[in-house]
């Protein structure tokens, strides 16, 4: 494939961050990618393993003469990262980020940038419950979304550049407003994990039932909800507390059907619980026909047995 | 391996139990085994894949001189198909059956039931969000728990052969009361169900979201709600109709947990939320180590790429 950008700088070093550099990398992508993390153990790490091009002791450093940054921090922390590199930035470049929210890091980043950059936010619908400098791998986005949210006025060129990489990791590339990302996201992946954490918080809770018992029997629907429950802490907090409202709103409408399923079963109503059931297989149905994931009937045992 | 029983009959004919048919083939578990389906179509496709030595159009029929019978079908109809079954019962038979709910079950069976003949309740904790004939394996079973829940009283070695015959589909077998059994599967089963059908519901009533965004961007959790919720409808309606106490105590917890991060989220409070992550983290890590998922970063992702 072509040479998308020259010159990459990619701004924490985690699991999108690594996963993206191994993709450039296999596939010629980019010229030189550099690479910046806070944590020096982190920043050893990635020269260890050959993670960047160049691992950078600062952000200036790292982002010096790139033509495309990317900031793959928390959400939390992504204004503070942006005041910190924009005097350091080379004019015409592109800034993005990776970040689950749109609505917050737009408005805690554009303020600091200069008028001589672009920035195009960004966020690819792809990750693992893994995270750090060792999880990335260069399959990662292949056949996922990647979602750009534009704010307005920005440079077509620019756009369609950042898209070109995308599509370079094998994502399918869509356009939003950051409004609309939100409340997608929200649906989708922001209020699931919400509640997956709590039944796993539950089941850790109920002492009447041993941890032990709690872990030896998850197969049977509690391990799906284990796998989100697992991912980064820090990460899922910040997503929290900068998509607040569009979260609050999914989980008040979760809650009012959760008790009238609540209801349903409490009355014996066998009728009602049916129809609810059967118009969420079909949901299913077209998650298999989208090809977001697989109808194989033992999908995810294969690699759970014991030897 | 050896031969655990002469004659077996399977009553309903689904996925549990068109996967015990194809285990008790390829390991010789079984001599013959017969089948009944209530409906015709249903014994038509079980006679057309093979699935049954012999089907049967009666449970008369199918029962007839069968040293064990096991119960396949949902737990809503188990008395009645008992009361059917009951008087065609060969005298020192063994009785079974694969509810997901076990107090109630033990309730509507037990009375039917002539004193010549063992009742051992048993919960194989493996399935798919596949049902019907056609959705067996005869490895569904392999490494994943079966709980064998006898009343008290129960013939020793009764017991012992039944555990032989699923020790033989490659399950690993524990023994618990019933009680503490509906207790354990409300929380690592049915509570994770009823929230993940729920989720799914919201998401597909929030028209301004629309169904294809939902499914189009279903990779970053909602995914994984989707195949817990393509589940049985009838199966699951007749779950939480008679395991109702318990997991409607699980519920009343989970919804007390999901306020408090809801209001931590809303206050603002990221440490609250940073603390509750951390402390799931750690339950996925025993599952894996417990062996009952695989810790493969790229985990269930490979059979759904487009080509």
């Amino acid at each position: 494939m072509a040479q998308v950008y020259e010159r990459v700088a990619l701004i924490g070093l985690g699991l999108i961050a690594s996963s993206m550099f191994w993709a450039m990398k296999r596939d010629g992508l980019a010229g030189e990618v550099t690479g910046y993390a806070r944590s020096a153990e982190t920043r050893e790490t990635a020269r260890e393993i050959g993670l960047c091009d160049r691992v950078c002791d600062s952000i200036a450093e790292a982002v010096d003469g790139a033509d495309l940054i990317v900031l793959c921090v928390p959400v939390g922390v992504m204004g503070d990262v942006a005041a910190e590199m924009a005097p350091h930035l080379k004019p015409g470049a592109t800034v993005s980020d990776v970040g689950s929210v749109k609505r917050d890091v737009i408005e805690k980043v554009s303020p600091h940038l200069p008028d001589n950059v672009h920035f195009v936010p960004a966020h690819p619908l792809a990750g693992t419950e893994h995270s750090g400098p060792r999880s990335g791998f260069p399959e990662l986005f292949e056949n996922r979304w990647c979602l750009l949210v534009p704010v307005e006025g920005t440079d077509p060129d620019a756009i369609a550049r950042l898209r070109a990489l995308w599509e370079g990791f094998g994502a399918l590339v869509e356009e939003m407003d950051a409004e609309h990302h939100d409340l997608v996201v929200a649906v989708t992946s922001h209020a699931p994990h919400l509640i997956a954490y709590t039944m796993v918080g539950v089941a850790d809770d109920l002492r009447r039932v041993t941890d032990s018992e709690v872990i030896k029997y998850s197969a049977g629907g509690f391990r799906d909800f284990t796998r989100i429950a697992a991912s980064d802490p820090t990460m899922w907090r910040d997503v929290f507390l900068t998509n607040k409202e569009a979260t609050l709103e999914i989980l008040g409408r979760f809650t009012e059907e959760l008790f009238a399923l609540q209801r349903a079963i409490r009355q014996g109503d066998g009728e009602h619980l049916h129809a609810y059931f059967t118009r969420t297989r079909a949901i299913r149905r077209g998650i298999i026909e989208a090809g977001q994931d697989t109808d194989a009937p033992d999908f995810g045992r294969g690699g759970g047995r014991k030897e």
